[in-house]
Formats: structure tokens, C-alpha cells, sequence
């Protein structure tokens, strides 16, 4: 695997002196290493928690307030915390975008992006009361059908992969799949199903 | 949520000058925010992709040769890198720690351990002509039936709760469950089956 410079870093978290990038003995990976204390800097991918939010025949979307994609339609996502769970988090987000709050979460898809090192877990929930309003990164929270979904204006591949998936499969599989953005914007989508 | 010093960080990794422990604005989690460069210094969970290789009626473990829990045994299992999926770090652990090939992957279960800001993935797969051997992190590496099981030698409570739910209902179902370890050291499992 090739180490590529999305993360950089200069300086020791711990101790402030100046880092380079090598490779530890016994490790396949070039790390950031402390040239004054020796600690080791393990970068690897974060969570993104999300949720399907469901009321009756329809699923809740978010149009997004915030770069990047703003303006652009979501399903409620974002950076699992710590000190949470994967569900915590999809309900945290939730509240967050959408002022909804969900019950009965299932798990419903895990989506890797490897190319930029995350990886989406989807659960899918039942909005209390259908009760929605829109949280400080969203402009507006909207209701939509199946035949409703405005496939052109979603956010992320993700987000489509997601819908795509749940209106066409709606059963009790759980998806996982790999989406890649290529150099050349294309994006690829690989489809696994457990 | 309350922010615990786990991971502690004293200085910029961007600009080397001190953090220091701030509520950034819109912000509801305390994070490290620097005093020069203003960067914010987010932290978040790390997910340890890991398999249950099967060959036969059997399940393959290995006997760990570092710490923690050094000589108990173990499903192969590590933190994720950047810039692969799940899967392929499923494969990855499999091979460093127990020399096998996996094929045919699918998704058993996510394990949530919030009081260590970890989320376990593990893959059922099939080994390849049931070859194996141990790594560098390993011992021993030993194929096991169900009734041979050592369930009081297994290294972690991830370990012997995903072995149960594989053993007891082995089927098509994907398991997410909550493990926390309580202050006196109890361990709370909470099962949720998708």
C-alpha cells in the first residue's frame, strides 16, 4: 500500500519536536515517527454514522447548509465521536440535521470510500411522530417517496448507493460495498450484499 | 458527552506551538484547539476489522505472542489502515497473524466498545485449502470445532461474544451489539440482531 499525503503532519502531538515519515521495523506502512521522542503517529479511516429516517412510505432528507455540497439534498451523516456507539451516533446525527428523533435503528449498509479513508454505516430508523425540523447544517428537512426522490440533486454517490438500494431492495439484507472516486472524477461502485 | 483524557495531546501537529482543550463554536465536545494556528484537532473512534477464517466444521485461532493478553487466543483482528475497505484489512490481519487466504467474505457482526472509542467488523470467510501458520504476532495457530472451543482462554470478551453468536446461531442473520467494561471491570454485552 502506498502512503499518500492526505494527512500531513509536521510536528509531535506529544512532545512538539518535528516528525518524518518512516517505516517502523516490522511494519509494512511508512508512519510519522518523532525524531526527539520516537512515538509512532497511526493515522487510520473514521466512521461516518448515518440514517435512513422513515416515516410511512417516506424517508427523510436534509438540504445541506454547509460546503461541501451545500445546497445539495443528504440523508443525516456524520463523524462518529468517541465514547459512542455506531447507533448513538446515526441518532445524534439525526437530531443534529433533522431534529427527528429515531427508534427502532436497523442496520442497514456499510459503504467504504477508500480513497479518501472512511467508511459509512447506514441504519435505518423510525422517525417519532414524523416530527422534523431543520437542525444548524441543514436549510430544510423534506419528506419524499420513492417517485419523490430527486436523484440529481443528492449529495454523494453514497447517498444515491444508499437510496438506490433501499427503495430497490427494501428487505432484511444488509449491504456493504465499495464506492471510489477515480482521478478522473468517475465514480465506480462495487455491490456486495451479506 | 463527556470528553476523557485518553488521548492526551499537548501540541499542534500542524504548526508544533501548545493546545490547549477548547468548546469550539457550534461545537457540543470539547476538542484540542491550537494556540496559534487555530487548527482543531478532531479525535474519533478507530475500527478493527478482523475475520472468523472457517475450513470444514472448524474455526481457526491464534495464540497471541505480544501484549495484552499475551498467550490467550484470539480471532485475527487489528486496526484498519487508510486506503483499504474492511474487507480487505479482514484480509490483511488474517494473513499477518495467522498466514491464511480468505475467500467468499461476508459481514457477521459490528461490535460497539464505546469505553475504548472502538468499533470491531468481523468477516466470516473461508480459508484456502485450510492453510495456515503463525505470523509475527502469533504463537500458535490451531483450528477448532465447536465443542473444542478453550472459552476460557480467549484473549477478549469481542472474541468469546462473536464465537457465541457464530456457534449458537449460525445463519444468515448479522449481529451488532454493545460491549462496554465497566470501572470495576464487568463486562455489559447488549445484543441487537439486524
Amino acid at each position: 500500500m502506498m502512503f499518500k499525503k492526505e494527512f500531513p503532519m509536521s510536528f509531535c502531538s506529544q512532545c512538539g519536536h518535528e516528525v518524518n515519515l518512516q517505516l517502523p521495523e516490522g511494519d509494512a506502512i511508512y508512519r510519522y515517527v518523532c525524531s526527539h521522542c520516537e512515538m509512532i503517529h497511526y493515522q487510520n479511516p473514521n466512521i461516518i454514522t448515518g440514517s435512513i429516517p422513515i416515516w410511512e412510505d417516506k424517508v427523510l432528507l436534509c438540504k445541506r447548509a454547509i460546503e461541501p455540497q451545500k445546497g445539495y439534498m443528504t440523508l443525516p451523516a456524520g463523524f462518529m465521536e468517541n465514547y459512542e456507539t455506531v447507533q448513538e451516533g446515526a441518532q445524534r446525527e439525526t437530531w443534529e440535521e433533522a431534529r427527528a428523533k429515531l427508534e427502532d435503528l436497523s442496520l442497514f449498509g456499510v459503504f467504504n470510500l477508500p480513497h479518501i479513508s472512511q467508511v459509512y454505516m447506514f441504519f435505518t430508523g423510525y422517525v417519532i411522530d414524523g416530527i422534523c425540523s431543520p437542525g444548524p447544517e441543514s436549510l430544510e428537512t423534506q419528506w419524499f417517496t420513492k417517485d419523490e426522490i430527486p436523484w440529481q440533486e443528492l449529495a454523494f454517490p453514497v447517498i444515491t448507493e444508499a437510496l438506490k438500494l433501499f427503495f430497490d431492495e427494501h428487505n432484511n439484507k444488509i449491504h456493504i460495498g465499495d464506492i471510489y472516486r477515480e482521478e478522473d472524477n468517475t465514480v465506480i461502485v462495487n455491490r456486495f450484499t451479506s
